[in-house]
């Protein structure tokens, strides 16, 4: 039987999931072709069929969290503080899911600072995420919910509280459980109103 | 002529900043015998001797950093608010030494969060650190220069904003460069009190 677009598809989709499993459990410096073959019940000969060097199975994995990160639930929220405080935990590990991909994100720190070029794409993208945050907190001094200052400002350093609680919550999840975070980054909101 | 002492020091010496010069260039990620041995000038020979496995040099790379971390210099400080604003400022990366230890603490990450004992390792660390961030948070409360509130939380508000700053300045040195970095700590410390 000839194989189809729909088989190219759901094997696509297999082989994103062992790539994902794989970076979750062992992250970047776990992630080999023998370590998702295994993960696929598969070979790795059918895996070079997709990924030819390490270095495809690197940037395949990198696209992979770009993506599932861009495409990840939010929360609703209005205006405001509301929106601010939403957009913060938004990136907090407050569920498996978001932890595993925090780990991930973490664990892609060390590639990324090893190559000059990926480390200036994510610094754009912590610009951008920074410039989002920006925008969000001039909208809630607008409405008088912030104090004035520069929102720029203010941006940076909310992304750096949320960024350390991240790594302090993936290494001692019982130190800070959800509600914990939660509760820091309440606190952080109010000495800033 | 028999090889004394001096030399097996001043060779272990120059293992140890090569190994530190591959670290700060290239990560965990890029730490090979192979890199060491051409940052030494010497054969992946020789340095099986030091090292006769992979993990035998991670777990150096490791102990090193902690080594580095522990006898870095530290700021002079008072009591009270001045010596949680410098043990803050200690942490972060300042100048091209605490950069490069920064940078390979962060890269350490992903090998940390890969295995399970060395993770609850890294979290029993961090706690210590704030559990001694804590204390200087609880001396200043009771100088009258923090208001009241549990230390402990304040304290890992504190870490996280830091571990935070610390990673978004090494993504984006231009955007962070020290006196930025002072200045969103200072903002920082302005809305606690």
């Amino acid at each position: 039987m000839p194989r189809t677009k729909g088989d190219h598809e759901a094997r696509r989709r297999e082989v994103s999931e062992a790539v994902w499993r794989v970076l979750a459990a062992h992250g970047f410096g776990g992630l080999t072709l023998r370590a998702v073959a295994t993960e696929l019940g598969a070979t790795t000969g059918l895996l070079t069929h997709y990924f030819p060097a390490k270095r495809d199975l690197v940037a395949y994995a990198l696209d992979l969290l770009a993506e599932r990160t861009a495409s990840r639930p939010r929360r609703e929220a209005g205006e405001g503080l509301s929106a601010v405080r939403a957009a913060l935990l938004d990136i907090l590990p407050l569920t498996a899911e978001a932890t595993a991909s925090n780990r991930i994100w973490v664990s892609s720190w060390d590639t990324a600072l090893a190559d000059p070029a990926l480390s200036d794409d994510y610094g754009r993208k912590y610009a951008l995420s920074r410039d989002k945050l920006r925008d969000l907190v001039a909208a809630a001094q607008r409405l008088g919910e912030l104090p004035p200052g520069d929102p720029e400002r203010i941006a940076a350093g909310a992304q750096s509280f949320v960024l350390g609680l991240v790594v302090q919550a993936l290494f001692s999840p019982t130190a800070f459980p959800p509600q914990r975070q939660a509760e820091l980054l309440d606190d952080y909101l109010a000495a800033l109103s």
